[in-house]
């Protein structure tokens, strides 16, 4: 094994981070390591116990070092006991999950240790979402990039409420950085900021910079930011100490930062146009590249260098995904334990076949992202009768997570971009056989699942190859360490002909309901509700 | 009680028959008795093991004798107990429920006991489809009392299935005749049919007879029926043979017959205009009385005599009402015990607050009756979140009958009807309190719940003593024997507010479905669905 040289990837979860250490030359695996933030998730209360309000959620940014100091150590013994250098560092990380920080680079957290507006905005901290409300309400032009919105999660709105309940810290934040992007500073000791966050979670252009339309809910926001570098590059060399500290071997560079969802399509094997990969969660999130810039209604992400470096990436979502079979598992069986209830309930569903449930519906319990990006929707089942099983309603909720897929789909094909190959990756896709027939079946695309473990810190490898000069480009690097094989199903015709008229529907229904005004009314009617204005929150998607 | 009058009341029902003994004074209950049907309801084999084709459903007409016979003779007993004599006798029952018989009343069951169609059709018998749609197809004027269609449950399409399928047995059928009918009957010697039977049943018109046009699918069809007697009035004296096999004290006459569901009118203190009685089982069945004609789209039947003697009656119904509460706990409980269930979820949808639950459904489970006479529609639920308990879910079905009871109210006042008060009758009524308080809440209307037991039979007891001649009328034989308490619940003004809003939700969605065309779409891609114009059956209330 002597001579082999490796790349790291890490993944900076919500609750901890995972790393993987891959051999450079054909993505062997060998060595891995996790390790969980000692704060975790703060969201009822500060280390030294302060109260938080609602909705929000903080992390502390010494937890990130703490980890990879610990992560680093781990895969450092591993390549020196494998005599092998490591070439270079990648990490992804949650997003929009910024901090404030001094010009040297110190969280004000550090500083004020009490001051709740100090620390990390996890993704998830929703308590922004006044500040995404008035932005979206005064509008503009930078959000056409974004299918017409900003989100309560991404940046400017955690800056406006920074800057908005805390005016003192504010005036005392130098930089507002994703952690991302402040951890490669931390790595390199420079502050180099990622396309890939800076254009999905704080609307900046490429060659047009920040809007300066962001200024009017956080004043000199845009003077505490900074261009970003394109993905798939190097930030810097790891810093000397980081090197003393953890006993690397070699003298790795660190890549520049990428959001954790999108670090999953190098991972599964795509380095081209034309492929669009889905990620089914909690919540799905549907990304591609083209190497245009196709601006379409519904499309909440377009962002150059934003996914793969080189082309533009398209980022689209179903707001509720795996969280909606969750559900459903929970209301029809909550007694029984959930593994087997959900295995119960696919094998009835797999029992029937296309078209015979009688039942359809609308998969928007969570809201719908692409293409009506309307967090306010709500779900609907049509077609009951007396003879209509559980079984015939699951397997709709399952048809109709498909549909809306397919609708995913259509949106992006319809906006100019074409999809030559359907990729889905995550656990449910490996667990659920049903679910990839479906998929097949209803969009009518031969459908592949990639066979890659530690997806998401293996596409942090990735970046990490390409970063490192080693070799010639992201496509080899995607070639070398991205998945090889996949499982791969083709449609029945004879299910797709009836999933065609299926689909038909759901498109008039969707057509009849996408106003949002009847659901609008019935949550109006919600007395636990708060008035106009205040509804829920924007669709979570972690780092998506 | 030496000396006292009594009447007796038979509720012929699906499975078995109930009758009471009551005091013709006061209404005092001095006696009851039950009895199944020897041969229960026919699905599957005739006597003889001759095997039956989906959807029959068969009775032997012997069989209602045998329970007679066993009913009169406990009655007797108790009545010669008491020393008192038995004025009459009345009887109401399952409808369309006929059968074929000789001139003499023998019923051809009795003569050919291998032959399926030789015995009665009971009301749920589904296989005369067809001929109710060739009919409803070839349509005619006389359609518009039924709302615009006949139902395969009606006498008609059973008519047409036994002279299409055996000719040479509708060939021997001198009679054709209700089981309500024939049974009367065999009780006095005297073919004497019910104007309510006739009316709802077969089509009849007073003042027109029977329409022509029921011939095109049965010929010969009217030659088989008669002209039918109004309701409330004496259709002989109980023949002599019953008097010495029974040993029942007095000269009892008997009644004409009645319609089950509709017996309950008197028996729960109505005996005039204004008041709409509303039946909750396993559908709904709606009820009222006016002294003019109006023929309402959507109101299934419209018949002179049809529920109290001297007006015209109203018939409304929502397809579904009861077994969509037992769809839901089966689907959502499916291991718990029913009745523990159905207390569970009527706690908890008793703890949330009006337009709470966030969702709302139609109630379409087994079609819409009332307005839309269309068996075709299904159900629907709209507006849920990850948030949405099954208890909300129970609530909006619960919301969904009321506000279709809503509707039918409506229907019938922009129809011409004042409707003053609504009576809630049902077991469903007496032990849902929540389905009261919230049908006054929907409807913004005060509700009544009369407090009365055996209220079909003490309908039929109703009848008995008006016909009996010793009341100046029916109103003063419904002052004796009908309820005289009730429970009722007003409307909480904040409450209705809120279902005010909800039933305007609920009329645009109804709006949006009514068509019947994305529902019927649906179907039509179920594979063991019949290809369309077989379709499902008409909605099924047992006699109504």
């Amino acid at each position: 094994m002597a001579g082999s040289s490796y790349v790291i990837g890490i993944d900076f979860g919500t609750g901890s981070a995972r790393a993987v250490l891959v051999d450079a030359a054909d993505g062997r695996l060998a060595g891995h390591a996790q390790a969980a933030y000692p704060h975790g998730v703060m969201t009822g209360t500060l280390p030294g116990g302060e109260a938080l309000p609602p909705d929000w959620a903080l992390q502390d940014a010494d937890d990130y070092l703490a980890v990879t100091r610990e992560l680093l150590t781990s895969l450092g013994e591993r390549a020196r006991a494998d005599r092998a250098e490591v070439l270079a560092v990648g990490l992804d990380f949650t997003a929009s999950t910024p901090l404030p920080a001094r010009a040297d680079g110190a969280p004000l957290s550090r500083l004020h240790p009490g001051a709740p507006h100090a620390y990390v905005k996890l993704w998830k901290h929703h308590a922004a979402e006044p500040w995404a409300q008035r932005l979206n309400a005064r509008g503009g032009d930078f959000l056409r990039y974004t299918g017409g919105m900003t989100s309560c999660e991404w940046l400017p709105a955690k800056a406006g409420q920074l800057a908005s309940e805390a005016p003192a810290l504010w005036a005392e934040t130098e930089r507002f950085i994703e952690a991302g992007d402040w951890m490669v500073w931390q790595l390199t000791g420079r502050e180099v900021r990622s396309s890939c966050q800076a254009g999905y979670k704080a609307h900046h252009v490429t060659g047009e910079g920040y809007p300066e339309a962001l200024e009017a809910e956080a004043p000199g926001l845009r003077a505490r930011l900074a261009e970003p570098r394109p993905i798939g590059t190097a930030a810097g060399a790891l810093g000397g100490d980081w090197l003393r500290e953890t006993g690397l071997p070699g003298e790795p560079v660190v890549a520049v930062a990428t959001v954790d969802a999108h670090a999953v399509v190098p991972a599964v094997g795509v380095a081209r146009p034309g492929a669009l990969v889905a990620s089914l969660g909690t919540s799905a999130c549907h990304l591609m590249v083209d190497p245009h810039c196709h601006c379409i209604p519904g499309v909440a992400g377009v962002v150059r260098d934003g996914i793969l470096p080189g082309y533009w990436g398209y980022e689209c979502g179903q707001a509720g995904f795996g969280d909606l079979l969750a559900w459903f598992v929970a209301a029809f069986a909550p007694d029984e334990p959930r593994e087997q209830a959900f295995a119960r309930f696919r094998e009835a569903a797999a029992a029937l076949a296309p078209g015979e449930s009688g039942v359809l519906a609308l998969d928007w319990w969570h809201g719908c992202r692409t293409p009506l990006m309307n967090p306010g929707l709500s779900g609907l089942f049509v077609g009951m009768t007396l003879e209509t099983s559980p079984a015939a309603l699951y397997r709709a909720l399952l048809e109709s997570l498909c549909l809306g897929t397919r609708r995913v789909i259509d949106t992006l094909t319809g906006g100019g971009l074409a999809v030559n190959a359907l990729l889905l990756t995550s656990g449910l896709a490996e667990r659920n056989p049903l679910l990839v027939r479906l998929m097949a079946d209803i969009t009518g695309r031969s459908v592949q699942v990639p066979e890659v473990t530690e997806a998401t810190a293996r596409g942090a490898a990735i970046h990490a190859l390409a970063a490192s000069g080693a070799v010639a480009g992201f496509d080899e690097a995607v070639a070398r360490l991205g998945a090889r094989s996949a499982r791969s199903h083709e449609p029945d015709p004879a299910a797709v002909a009836v999933y065609d008229e299926l689909y038909a529907l759901y498109g008039e229904l969707a057509g009849q309901f996408g106003d949002g005004r009847l659901m609008a009314r019935l949550r109006a009617l919600q007395p636990q509700r708060q008035p106009a204005g205040g509804g829920p929150p924007a669709p979570s998607p972690e780092g998506c």
